[in-house]
Formats: C-alpha cells, sequence, structure tokens
C-alpha cells in the first residue's frame, strides 16, 4: 500500500490531468506515496525526459506509477505512454468517442481550454478579483448593483476566501458583507442590503469551529468565546430565515462545495455562447 | 452548429465534469450552445429530474445534448443516462479499468475529492488566503519566511490575483512585493528581499498591455503611458535576469498557465504522502 507514485502530465498546465486524476484515485485509499505535476511537454527532447524519469521512478518493491494525462499532440503522448506505468490519457481516450459522436473532426488544438485563452475571459477574472477586494467585509456599500451574489454572515465564517474564490475561478462578482450584533440584536438585515435581497447568500457554520478559528485570531477574548460563537450562529440563521435568505452551513464542507452550491442557488451557472 | 446544450452533473460538485468537459470542448469549435451546472445530484428523485430536463432540452432541431458527469453511484448515474444525449461519465469510464489495473477494489464513496475533505487541507489553504492577503503588494516585510514563493514585478502586472490563485486552489503561501522606480533606477532588488532570493519569481507583461490596465486606473497618467510602460518592462527584465530571478511574461496566457509555471520553476509541485 502507499506505493505509487503519480504523475500528472501535459503539454500545457495539467489541470485537468490533476483535477481527473484526483478524483478518481480518492477511489483507491492508500495507493498514493508521492505525487508530480509535470507541465508544459510540449517537445518530443521534453516527452523523452519525462518517459526516462517515470521509468527511474519505478523499482521492482513498488507497484507501477500511475500517470494521467492529456495530450493533444499524439506524437508525444506515445512517447510518454512507452513507460512503464500504468497511463490513462482523457484526450486519448475521449476525443475518438468524440469525433464519432459529434461527427466533427477535433481541432486538436493544444491547451485551449487553461492557455492562451481568450482575453475577455481572462481580464473578466481579474475584474472580479478586483471587486472582491475593494467589497470586502462591507467595505463599499455602493457598488452593490455589480454584484452577481452578495455574501453574508458573522465573523470568521469564509466569506472572503469564498468571494476570492467565486471571482478567481468563474468571474463572478462577489461582495460580501458582515452581519453585525446589532443586527442579529434587532434581528434585521442591514440596511444596506434591503435593496439588494435577490442577491443575498448567507454563510454559517458550526459554534465549535467558528470558535476555534477566532481563537487563533483573539485568543481568550469574548469574540471567541464558545458562548457568543453559540448566540451569535443561532440568531444569524433565525435571521436568515426571517428575511428568507437562502444559507449554507459550511462546517464540514470544502470551498469547492461551498462556491457550487452559492452557483446553483443563485443561478450562476449558466452561460450563453 | 452551436446548436448543442451541454450539461454537467455530479452527485457532488461536478467540478471535476467540467473541468474534464471544458477541455474536451475546446477541441470541438462550435458545438456548444448553452451550458448549465447542475451539482448535488444526490438523491433518485432528483437524477429523474435531471433526466427530464435533459429530454425536454432537446429538440428535433438541435442536436442531442451532451451531458459529462462524474456519478459514484451506479443508480443515480443509470437514470441520468437514460436521457435523449450524449453521455459521457468519467467514473463509469475509468473506475473499472483502474480497479482492474490495481487489483483493488474502488471504494465508490461520493465526493471526496471536492467534498468532506479533511479539514487540514482546508484549513491550509484558507490560511494561505489570509497570508495573501496580509502579505499583498509588500504590506509586510517580517514574514517571509514563511512564504513558499514571494512574486515581484512592476505595477499591475498580476502579482495580487496570481498569489490568490496559488493560495485558494494549493494552499501555496505567497506573497507579493512591488518593484518600484527606485528599484529600477538603481537596478537593485528591494532590500526586503535579498535574503529570500530562491522564493522570488517575477512577473512582467508587455508594455502595451501594461498601459491599458494602468489607463484603466488612472486614465492619461503618466503612470499609464506607454513610455513609462516601456521603460519600466525593459528596465525590471533587465533587473530579472542580473539577479537571476527566474520570471515570466503573463500577456497572453491564463492564471492557471502562471500558476502552473510558477509550481513547476519553485518545485512547489511534488507532494509527498
Amino acid at each position: 500500500m502507499k506505493n505509487r507514485i503519480i504523475f500528472f502530465v501535459s503539454d500545457r498546465t495539467a489541470i485537468t490531468a490533476e483535477t481527473l486524476g484526483n478524483s478518481l484515485l480518492t477511489q483507491f485509499e492508500g495507493v498514493e506515496r508521492e505525487r508530480h505535476v509535470i507541465p508544459f511537454i510540449d517537445t518530443e527532447a521534453r516527452a523523452a525526459s519525462v518517459r526516462d524519469r517515470i521509468n527511474d521512478s519505478y523499482t521492482v518493491n513498488e507497484g507501477r506509477p500511475i500517470v494521467f494525462s492529456t495530450f493533444t499532440n499524439d506524437d508525444l503522448r506515445a512517447i510518454v505512454a512507452e513507460s512503464n506505468c500504468i497511463f490513462y490519457d482523457l484526450f486519448n481516450d475521449y476525443i475518438s468517442r468524440m469525433e464519432n459522436d459529434l461527427r466533427q473532426e477535433s481541432s486538436h488544438i493544444v491547451g485551449k481550454s487553461h492557455g492562451l485563452v481568450d482575453k475577455s475571459s481572462y481580464e473578466s477574472r481579474i475584474r472580479a478579483v478586483n471587486y472582491a477586494l475593494v467589497n470586502d467585509d462591507g467595505a463599499r456599500l455602493d457598488h452593490y448593483d455589480q454584484a452577481d451574489v452578495i455574501l453574508v454572515g458573522v465573523s470568521r465564517t469564509g466569506k472572503t476566501p469564498t468571494s476570492l474564490y467565486l471571482a478567481l475561478q468563474y468571474g463572478i462578482f462577489t461582495a460580501n458583507f458582515p452581519i453585525t450584533d446589532a443586527d442579529l440584536e434587532n434581528s434585521m438585515l442591514p440596511r444596506a442590503l434591503k435593496a439588494y435581497k435577490k442577491k443575498l447568500f448567507g454563510l454559517t457554520i458550526g459554534a465549535d469551529q467558528l470558535s476555534r478559528i477566532r481563537e487563533e485570531r483573539r485568543p481568550g477574548s469574548p469574540y471567541a468565546s464558545l458562548r457568543t460563537c453559540q448566540r451569535e450562529v443561532s440568531q444569524v440563521e433565525e435571521l436568515f430565515h426571517m428575511a428568507n435568505i437562502p444559507f449554507l452551513n459550511v462546517t464540514a464542507i470544502s470551498i469547492e462545495e461551498i462556491a457550487a452550491q452559492i452557483r446553483l442557488t443563485r443561478e450562476l451557472d449558466v452561460k450563453q455562447f
């Protein structure tokens, strides 16, 4: 067990190979000993050096290395595939099936998914990041008309990382606004948000975890105490219910799951071409 | 052409299906008319409703919808696969091959890749984001011992988004530091960075694009003028050469490619298990 070396190899970033391989490997516990991401293998010399590196990493005591790859170039793929490994190539496996199913030849163009992207998409992501930074933690109230979604929640529930993730990954304009004690006591939405109810999404979290996170920031403070956290979490969830704001408890889930749930709920998942 | 509706469906986030499908679709230009990401299809009722939605979206004038999915549950997958579509399921296609190749049964556990993640990985990403925010734009100089990488470059070359991406996606502790006119004139590295040369990575960009980006920020300013940008870019590239700092021109590439190149160059791509 834990005896295999994993390689993610591509003529571009290897992100697709890594995402695919990660997903599959989670279904085979204890297989993985070490991993190497090897992007930009776009010449025969580089491909040959990867082949040799894979061969060198294989010893008789170990299982064969597993290689997940996404080569668009058949010659480069063939060189790497010569190595003594278990080889899975996404493009090899799907492209010909798709050509057949779609009755259309593939363009075999390298790395269009994560490279040489159209500038508008790149720039819209950068703009979304700038938007998220400027509109973090309620810093500005006058740009909410531009927001795709406004995250709300008490302090330290992951609003900032989630905002940045939505911006960076999908170019979604995401603001976030902290719910304060005054709001909780009145059980009222902050005035600044009232006109934007359709854009709101609440984040909440288990009181234990919230307390632990706040302790890292202000150890021993009333702010971090379990009692404060319990009160705030229960009050904010009540506020979300009353104001009819969709919300998610982020205690045991990943940033990817939070983002997927927000996109689903706020219908940010449809892209027209 | 442009006649197919694309669905990305999963019992978890659908991120793997989306990444996979995006990569493949870039090889078939003009196929895609509209896309829908449908995560969290984890009951038979939901799967049936997706099946119906796919069927409803198909009209005789159009090509059949294309569905990319990653179901770990065979029953749910079968329900969606009944729909009138071109169906690709990553798990179906690979898991049995892998079981065979690895001589090990898969765990068939739902969504381990993007869900119910081990807390240490989630928290290390959040910590890395906080680190990137605190150490953005040279705001702090006393935490560089904790940095995995320190991005350097003149103003507006994408240091902040790249730092946040490395932090969010990979938990890489990334600081960034602006190279100023004074540094360029002396052709010397800022003093604060000298002890950390092994962690530095430079970003540079075409002067035209830099000028355009700066114009958005301060229209008509000397700071944004093409002449200033040309001078700064040429001086900073010379500085990188002289100080032997690896650097990348980010003009025509994506954040993913920049990140992949940084991980490769600074050897942040190897993970031991």
